[in-house]
């Protein structure tokens, strides 16, 4: 059993997405187990205070690092082994690679959601790794927390069973994109599916395959 | 007002994340709207099926060209002039740039979310860009339409408003990261602000910053 622990601003954000298809299968077949801390429970003072002006000055306000570190303590209660993982800007970006990496492991995780308009620095003492998503600024670290969950999880054994063979799947062999697929009908407003495809002959339509995959780094 | 029309068998992981934070205010602020349209609801038949499996043999089962066309063409009649974007791997890799020049356009966006395990080839006639998140495989492209969505929507005018400055932001320069920020209490288990933040002396600060920013690249 795989556990992840999300502290957020925006628990809510996590409901629908963790309780759907692949992540919600995961979770009834005993594979993985989430928990959600909602960091306003950890917040300061009779208004819960979270967040604050940056020292320096600057536009924005930073998430305060008392509230984050007594979130996590409260994570490492239930996961004292868990990889502390903090989605940040940064200079790690998520790859398949670290997916498989991080789903070959036996390590369980507490994910701390940033805000983008930053976090505390002193926040560094206490995380294993910062993961961005990609070079793109988004209003929190919520969306790409609930994205490496699901690149993760995918990859546990016994998730994706008989359904789905990762071997032929984008990015796992380093760069090749699937080739194009068709299903029913064989013809849709006058693109007819290309006759190989029905043609049986499984050499030709491996050739085929081949010849048509496309390259991520084309 | 910028609309985006999302076209998903998962309707429902999207509600709480529209709902939350600056996506919400934008659309109380009248500066987006959003719809969502249940791939579902254009499925074939009785059982109102989706997907299929591929013609030539494979794992998995492919999105079926037709409900998507019915999907699309039911987008249209409220968006005849949106961009379509299939949210899919691909080579096209978000970024900040990219965010920027589709909120800089005047366009409106109906977003087809992918399946991972496939979509029939011939949607590529309908679509006007693919686009990935990242070279990692998802069970679906519903985390990445919400993450373009955030991003683009975020540069949005008026959505961010005074609160927020972009020009010291991750990546919109073209690979700064932001320098590290501080926020109260000056000490927290023994590690203090660094002095000349707490200086009140711009210019110092200024250099500081300048000093200690991470390159994206590096």
């Amino acid at each position: 059993m795989r556990k992840f622990c999300v502290i957020t601003l925006f628990p809510e954000m996590f409901d629908k997405v963790l309780d759907s298809s692949m992540l919600w299968k995961a979770q009834k077949d005993g594979v993985v187990e989430f928990e959600l801390l909602d960091l306003r429970d950890f917040g300061l003072g009779p208004r819960r205070q979270v967040d604050d002006t940056p020292y320096g000055g600057g536009d924005g306000m930073l998430l305060m690092i008392e509230p984050l570190k007594k979130a996590l303590d409260k994570a490492k209660l239930n996961l004292p082994n868990a990889k502390v993982l903090l989605m940040s800007p940064s200079e790690t970006v998520w790859s398949q690679s670290l997916a498989q990496k991080y789903a070959d492991s036996s390590d369980d995780y507490i994910i701390i959601c940033g805000r983008y308009e930053g976090v505390d620095a002193r926040i560094e003492q206490f995380i294993d790794a910062k993961i961005s998503v990609g070079e793109f600024v988004l209003t929190g670290g919520e969306l790409p927390a609930m994205m490496i969950i699901d690149s993760i999880v995918r990859l546990l054994p016994g998730v994706l069973g008989g359904e789905h063979s990762a071997e032929i799947e984008s990015y796992s062999d380093g760069g090749n994109l699937e080739f194009p697929q068709y299903t029913r009908p064989e013809e849709f407003e006058g693109m007819r599916v290309p006759d190989v495809l029905l043609s049986g002959h499984h050499g030709e339509i491996a050739k085929w395959r081949k010849e048509n995959s496309k390259n991520a780094d084309s």
